[in-house]
């Protein structure tokens, strides 16, 4: 697909613009907007927002607005811009401006939130996550809007302050403005790439149900002396119930039903997957283990992105100083999770793990279980114009193809916005594995942010000519 | 057996005597002689130690004092008296003058080093653990000595002055002063009845084999979300072999050879057993439990006392705060112990578990074991007549034949005395259940205090009869 005068115009124009561009974000960047804080640091919301909201402006967006959540949660931005008429497509970026803690602040060779530049980078809290990579989203609209006169696609932009806290208050939001945000897709640029030559594309991901499960048994810890024979000790029964829950050998968890919606990869989805460059010798370096583990009969690249995983994180109870101490221990309770992947559900899974536990456990102890929270696992449709675009973006400004993978993690956000919005989404970003996201000296190359000004440039034509019809090849 | 004309002087001599060993009580309890204090109070236990070296001999003693121990230890107090001839046996008391620490002390109503007295109990620390246990004994000789002019049995005295720190020095002292120390028997006062009507005389115990495995598989802390179905979780591991060291029906530890060397209770012992009164109801009550466990095949009093038993106390590793981190973590390890019966051997159980936890591991991760302290199993012949005299001399103070049972838990001190002095040992007390031994407002009921005295005179004689052939019936 040949690039149009008009994008090459935009290109044109963000080029000649960097050092606005990269003003802009330093401006930005100045605002500790750390989410965990809040409310306390409301007046730093405030003024980021309102900042935002102004700058939306000045870029050439309309209806900009500082959106308020529930229950009083940090605010939201939203703009838009509705140019291209009803029969192109709507774009709608999200992206979020709160950011993660400083500590320990003595590790940081600057203050955070006082932006620092030299020849490779920019520093700051926030630089790579996800405020820079969110405004060279903004900062490719603007180029094509000043250097072109227009987008290629309609634009909103939904500009959030609550992520690093699991966006407690987002899906109520999407419910409440569901036709303001009404679009064909969606873009999330708020991940990165393998390495600055393999950018990359996240096209699902694990979802999580981490739980408590305590046994209890005597009334208060006893001596193990005086009562060892006597009753069951509930860390005894704890480590039977744990092991009961993953085969030993095939490292398969052995609730029934479990795998009953798990799909298999697709076969196109293996074939992407394959480009991944990811071996067993890569798991072992990055990991320090003696030998890979993990689920038989799937590689090193499914098990960690598309199979589902249990992990015991931690046991709390009983004696654990130094040296010993014979006690029996009234309760243990351990801290566990199981990773999902569609179609499984957390709440189906949970009740799986009560269900499974409550016919082990012997009548010696009690069992109770707490849900720690849950995440639903997602996958993105590989042939929508959303996901397919960004194949022929990132090879015009990088020279490849992006890798396109399914994240082990989870990204609560991503469930939200197909449940409520679309589920076209591309989940890409311009990050390093290196840019110390949620740690001291947090940085983004200035590199990265240009190219991906350039790559979300190129993005918004080839969509818009996709979503028209056009082919890529 | 009937009672000696001399016995019943001895007896009158400590009823005409009690204020004078109540106020020898009460100087032994002022000194703050806190082993694990040692040696920043060193000048409490030289002057203590003094005391005593000075008391036995006003009490008629010979030989009294002070021996130190080895790598400068706190020291111990020897005393003897030989007036009863070669014909006569030999008993060796043994006791401990040092004390456990007082904290909290605000909970204490008075200062724990100022006794004070009331109608029912003198108050202190080391009261009934085991200043005053001990302080009895030797009350009951000096009424022999002073009442009738001498002892039926010759009589050597061992106060030690570091029990609570688990004797440290005391085998090498034993295997020092064997000659000085030979005798026929060994007397040891430091448990309790089972409660004010249940004397007991404790047979045997178990020993204890604890220890801490660790599992260690990737180099540091990894992110489940990225990681998770790459490794093996150090935690899952863990459990699966805590879960094999025993059977979760019969409770039986799974270890092959483990029970080789356990030896089956002596009719005797069972006749002796029965007359304990703890049911399975005692049990649920004492303990708290929805239901009591323990190894299959074997009642309540049986598990507690004659048979081995696994137990984890504690797992430490990954994360234990508040809500949920999803971490694989690099390193697991297990604090556990095995209570241990004659004829087993910790070291041989040390080695069973490392061979067989080391042989279940998986590839994907590296086993440790640290042994963190042994004791040994110890049983005493019920048919010596150091444990025979003390039914008859209870029977005539108390009214009743003490309770004779094997204890669950570890008393260090009685294998190294069985390994080096003499295997036949009575261990008695006539401490109560609520002495608060090692807890704040420790206290000695006065009865129990003059009714050991008296216990003790009778014990004496009747034991001077059988050692030469008596016979009780």
């Amino acid at each position: 697909m040949p690039t149009s005068p008009d994008c090459l115009k935009a290109v044109e124009y963000s080029r000649a613009n960097r050092q606005t561009a990269l003003d802009g974000l330093v401006d930005l960047l100045r605002y500790a907007t750390i989410s965990s804080q809040y409310p306390a640091n409301q007046a730093e919301f405030e003024k980021c927002s309102e900042w935002l909201a102004t700058r939306l402006v000045k870029m050439g967006f309309t209806q900009a607005q500082v959106l308020p959540t529930r229950e009083g949660g940090a605010p939201a931005v939203y703009a838009e811009w509705k140019g291209a008429g009803e029969a192109a497509p709507t774009l709608l970026v999200y992206g979020h401006y709160d950011v993660m803690p400083v500590d320990p602040l003595e590790e940081w060779r600057r203050p955070p939130f006082e932006p620092q530049i030299d020849d490779r980078a920019i520093y700051a809290r926030g630089a790579s996550d996800d405020k820079g990579q969110v405004f060279a989203i903004l900062c490719a609209a603007e180029a094509w809007l000043k250097g072109s006169g227009s987008l290629p696609v309609n634009l909103k932009v939904l500009i959030e302050g609550e992520e690093e806290m699991l966006s407690p208050h987002l899906e109520a939001l999407l419910v409440e403005k569901r036709d303001l945000l009404r679009c064909d897709g969606i873009v999330i640029a708020d991940i990165g790439g393998l390495g600055p030559e393999v950018p990359l594309v996240e096209y699902g991901n694990r979802g999580n149900c981490p739980m408590e499960i305590s046994v209890s048994g005597p009334s208060k810890d006893l001596h193990s002396g005086t009562y060892g024979g006597a009753v069951d000790n509930p860390f005894n029964v704890l480590a039977r119930l744990l092991a009961a829950l993953q085969d030993g050998e095939t490292r398969k968890i052995t609730i029934a039903g479990f795998y009953d919606k798990v799909k298999e990869m697709t076969t196109q989805q293996r074939q992407y997957l394959a480009a991944m460059p990811v071996t067993d010798e890569v798991g072992l370096y990055l990991t320090g283990a003696p030998a890979l583990g993990g689920e038989q009969g799937y590689p090193l690249k499914e098990r960690v992105s598309s199979r589902p995983d249990f992990e015991i994180h931690g046991i709390t109870g009983g004696y654990t100083g130094p040296g010993i101490k014979t006690v029996i221990p009234a309760m243990a309770t351990a801290k566990i999770s199981f990773r999902l992947v569609p179609d499984q559900d957390p709440d189906e899974v949970f009740q799986m793990v009560k269900d499974y536990l409550a016919q082990l456990a012997p009548p010696t102890v009690r069992l109770s279980f707490t849900l720690l929270g849950k995440s639903y696992p997602a996958t993105m449709d590989l042939n929508d114009p959303v996901v397919v675009a960004s194949d022929e973006a990132y090879r015009r400004v990088w020279g490849v193809s992006p890798v396109f993978i399914r994240g082990g993690g989870s990204e609560p956000v991503v469930y939200m916005f197909q449940q409520h919005t679309n589920p076209a989404i591309l989940m890409t970003g311009f990050g390093l594995p290196d840019d110390r996201e949620h740690s001291p000296n947090e940085n983004f190359e200035l590199r990265q942010f240009y190219n991906g000004i350039e790559m979300m440039i190129n993005y918004f034509a080839v969509y818009a000519a996709l979503a028209k019809g056009a082919s890529l090849f």
